[in-house]
């Protein structure tokens, strides 16, 4: 079995990896990113089968070499342009370079005649704007992006289902929620959330700089996110779209609360307000079970372990 | 005032013209077209105020210069790969052209700080599979595209609304049904009917070779069309996607009909499978209800008078 992961060095990438050396060592792995993974963490026999072309899924002539030479029989497309608040700032390039992307990966895999089954990644942003009633998302709920990348996503979607329909390639999509684990940046909120006590508790910072505490989401742990991919890429149903998410919502002061008592620490909270949205759902709770009755799902990581396992990352890294 | 008409060369830009020439005469008008337009119909003195680009939308430079240069009032955008056949074809050309076209346009009036009104132009393909229980379609009915042109329109109509509420342009999107009226070329049907109706009644023709003649579908002239544009660009809400038909259904048969009668001929029916699309829906009727309501249109030209003058206009051309 090979698997081609564009956008192999970001964050899902990093734990998909982690994910096969664990559960699928015999596979063999191709990668595509703009630089090199950090592959660190995985044990050198792995890591050293890695085959990594460094470029970007903008190059046509690239991808279709890529796909021509390694004939993938699974492809996990996680590159993307994914910050909402760049896409507001240059919609055009967000847009343009979102759709490109997967559109440069089907056509190599249409003109090549590949087989290869692929995950085409989309987000929860997908839904837009959600009346509270609409609350847990369905995969039946309308969708209303509300912003550039947003409607990237719907589009490489529906592109998705035209691929998957018209031309008989099997493409399944996700929507995918929030996402937590070891290794995320700071900039999304609860890395933020557990970077800053780790730094109140290790390094003496004397205070919490947040956003809207009051917003509800529903996080999920990435390494719950890698195994329900490959799950999807196993067991899902071509031209589906699957919400990826754990079903729960969580107030982010509760989470912010569970972070300071596994620290031991009791920060006070400082409220920026560029860190509030404009608009934004005060409530983004996703159905799960789709995923669960078409590729029997069960989600491993709770959230108080997944928070437990942010904090010590950030923990060792201070150290 | 002034006008800029993206698409000018095409025939609903040549009917814009028209309508334009007639009804206001005092404006400016701007066109940008890869050829230029056929403009004999139009009167000389109007005929030579309008100002010609030649050039695609695709050339960034050149819609960002034409917007700088000529501060229009009003831009209708009519240019667009709109073979729904081509974009099955060539699924990644025509998703990424279309939408292009668009966002280079939307782009240009954004950095220039225009204040112009923008009519994105869509389609009722936009609509995709519709079952008989939603017919007529409103413009709260579901979109659910089923090709690769109108994936490309639902994108489309999706970043018209982030220009109109993100960024405050005013720009009021449509979803256009079935056009009729003279000067249509005859790859579409009805004017196909019109023209082998005409060379069987002036030149001999024996037979009408046609597809499937069972399906209804909702026909609007191409004259009540452009009306209801500048009607749209005036009073229409930015932000907002409005259908654009007649509100009526009408079998293809029963259009053969009238044409044969009007024309005095009884000649047989011969199906080309070829002519039959392997998916087609057998009903699409919008509702202009809230056109009606929003900008006061009246349709104008009635399905008869539509027919007379698509067959008058072939008979033309063939005498």
């Amino acid at each position: 079995m090979k698997y081609l992961i564009t956008g192999i060095s970001g964050f899902v990438g990093g734990h998909y990896l982690e994910y096969l050396a664990l559960k699928r060592p015999g596979v063999k792995i191709v990668g595509i990113d703009l630089s090199r993974p950090d592959t660190s963490f995985l044990n050198k026999s792995f890591r050293e089968k890695i085959k990594f072309h460094k470029g970007s899924l903008l190059d046509k002539k690239l991808i279709t070499n890529v796909i021509k030479k390694t004939k993938p029989d699974y492809i996990i497309n996680l590159a993307s342009y994914s910050s909402v608040a760049y896409s507001w700032r240059h919609p055009a390039e967000c847009f343009v370079n979102n759709t490109n992307i997967f559109l440069n990966l089907a056509e190599a895999v249409r003109n090549s005649k590949s087989k290869a089954k692929i995950l085409s990644v989309g987000s929860s942003e997908e839904y837009g704007i959600v009346a509270p009633a609409n609350i847990p998302l369905t995969e039946k709920s309308g969708l209303n992006p509300a912003n550039p990348y947003a409607i990237a996503r719907v589009a490489q979607e529906n592109l998705s289902k035209i691929y998957s329909d018209g031309y008989r390639m099997p493409v399944i999509c996700t929507r995918s929620f929030n996402h937590i684990g070891p290794r995320q940046k700071d900039i999304f909120v609860v890395s933020s959330f557990a970077k800053q006590i780790a730094e109140g508790k290790l390094l003496g910072r004397k205070k919490i700089i947040c956003g809207n505490l009051g917003i509800i989401r529903d996080f999920i742990d990435v390494r719950d996110v890698v195994r329900s991919y490959d799950l999807l890429l196993r067991k899902g149903k071509p031209g589906e779209a699957y919400n990826v998410c754990s079903g729960e919502g969580h107030k982010l002061s509760e989470i912010l609360a569970m972070l300071q008592k596994k620290a031991g620490t009791k920060l006070p909270v400082q409220i920026d307000r560029d860190l509030i949205r404009p608009v934004d759902n005060p409530e983004i709770v996703g159905s799960c079970k789709k995923l669960k009755r078409h590729v029997a799902f069960r989600k491993e990581y709770t959230l108080s372990r997944s928070l437990e396992d942010m904090l010590a990352h950030w923990e060792k890294r201070m150290r």
